[in-house]
């Protein structure tokens, strides 16, 4: 997508170095940094200190990080040393896991001196196949946009409401939830956005306020108390968020706060969909409220936030007492029951 | 209530110089401050830019404002520009002209040389019975509370989760929603209460918290959005909210946010309460979401926020792109259906 007019991936190798180039997203939006990749430690730490974020994207990111690791080192030993060292990251991340396993998988039987190539070309595989599935997501999605767009009034937006940052930055290219919105603006239907800011990491006012500036859509920033709100005024036609994992029966785990802003779409009757690839969908899973653990991170988390003071500069502030606790639950739950439909790259589920 | 162990009112008179005294919040949690109104322009500072808040203490400061006035000037005429500059002060505070209107009919026949004295008086029994009233709250809604107690294993605390802060700082004293807790906290009741920080202005985790952590009520901040997961996981018993504004049927307008969660409590079987003085129940108003108006503020509470810096210096910082547009709403109307009751100072009623 566009960052100040020039086209990027939030992961990419450089041709003219051969490196494995990456955006810092910690100081969006206030700066956009990018930085090579140039060791697996380096990979490790960018997924561990959240440099990248974002399920798709942390697994791409491991996936070079082994290619990497086996331009350094292509024995048995480091395989499954770098692969541990890569999982360690970001324990929950399922993709993390996932995409390490595909490449150990993958080079077993390579000769050591072909293992770096080859998992070089393994990882370049996943990338792309990543952004063909975000814009398989976005035609899906876009059709379900353009039909609310044919019931308004001509070049009245259709208005959608996002939480968290299921956006290019947490993919490849194109994100997931933010994949119809691109799609749709592409052919030209008008849409406005709603971004939820999300607390506590605040990724909608950080990331996908930023995204969306970048690539000329519509869009509004609202504290993630205000969309109930919205949706019974009126001002939200159509809810999409991402999933960061999907039971076989249809209930997402997404970013806290999701389930929140389903219980409102559903009381006014706003359709709320999760866009995601089928690979987050666990066909193991049958109740996610109970089996899907939740991870508690940090409490600074809540209790402290980045911006830029007046000089500009990037600085943390603490919001409360300094004596004040904190639970910071990272997702939630939405039930199938208040799902309309997950947005696939294979079509649209209905539960 | 306590601050620092010393027992304190958000507004009082102080004896030795006869001044009036606030609490002057905009440094909360990080500094306490207390400062006397010298003038009925400080009055009108302290309302408008928000030195005190809060429906009650609103009222009662200009009550006070009104008495000062008196003193500078005890005209006809001034009786009423005075009114009209407090009254201008936050234009959409129902409070607010309420207290004015009062004090002003109350002198009306007054001689001008008593005018001062008089006003004085008013304004005292109008900061007395907003006390008595939030103490009368207290009793009916600890009942609620000692009954989820006593279906509790010995020493399990009652969980309470609460938005915004009706606290003794949005009073003169012991608060709306947390007169309750505070009640229940000295009868000996076990009580945890969830802080949620209520974005944008924060006043969750900047107030409400600093109250708690003061008085020795065990608390816990949270994120707006993580209410919803926890009473999906059972971890709450019962929410209490304030309202600003609440209609003869029973729809309650509280802080943005408020409908969010009553939607999570209703869908899993939590009692959700608002507290509040029959003197918010507008008995002409039916229907709180057709009737009622919202005020939208100021973007910038969106788009930027206050903390400490590792200097311990309170700065404000800038949260997203400077291009980002926001929206802020600053109250939601929660219907009836989703309120289990109304806890006032004459019983707790339900529609």
């Amino acid at each position: 997508m566009l960052v100040d007019g020039v086209n990027y991936h939030s992961i990419w190798r450089d041709s003219a170095t051969n490196s494995i180039c990456i955006v810092d997203q910690r100081w969006l939006p206030h700066e956009f940094v990018t930085c090579p990749l140039t060791s697996s430690n380096d990979a490790m730490i960018a997924i561990r200190d959240m440099w990248v974020r974002g399920a798709p994207l942390i697994g791409v990111t491991a996936a070079y990080g082994m290619a990497i690791a086996m331009a350094e080192d292509p024995s048995d030993r480091n395989l499954i040393e770098a692969g541990e060292l890569l999982n360690g990251a970001r324990p929950t991340a399922v993709n993390l896991s996932w995409a390490v396993s595909k490449i150990q998988a993958g080079l077993k039987l390579v000769d050591k001196n072909k293992r770096a190539n080859t998992a070089m070309r393994l990882a370049d595989l996943m990338a792309r196949e990543d952004v063909q599935t975000n814009l398989a997501i976005g035609k899906h999605g876009a059709e379900i946009i353009k039909n609310i767009s044919h019931k308004k009034a001509d070049n009245e937006p259709v208005r959608i409401l996002t939480h968290c940052n299921a956006g290019w930055l947490a993919t490849v290219d194109r994100g997931t939830a933010t994949a119809p919105m691109y799609e749709a603006h592409e052919q030209g239907i008008q849409i406005e956005v709603w971004v939820d800011e999300t607390r506590p990491r605040n990724q909608g006012a950080a990331l996908t306020s930023w995204e969306l500036m970048n690539n000329n859509i519509p869009h509004t920033l609202i504290v993630d108390n205000a969309g109930g709100h919205l949706m019974q005024k009126g001002f939200v036609d159509i809810c999409i968020v991402g999933s960061d994992r999907t039971t076989a029966t249809g209930d997402v785990c997404n970013k806290i706060g999701t389930y929140l802003k389903a219980l409102a779409a559903k009381d006014n009757g706003v359709p709320f969909y999760a866009a995601l690839p089928t690979s987050t969908i666990d066909p193991l899973l049958k109740d996610g409220l109970s089996e899907i653990p939740i991870e508690n991170r940090p409490e600074k988390e809540v209790t402290h936030i980045q911006g830029v003071n007046e000089d500009n500069e990037i600085v943390t502030v603490h919001l409360c007492s300094k004596n004040v606790r904190a639970l910071n639950p990272a997702f939630d739950v939405t039930p199938k029951h208040l799902v309309t439909g997950l947005i696939t790259e294979q079509g649209v589920i209905i539960h």
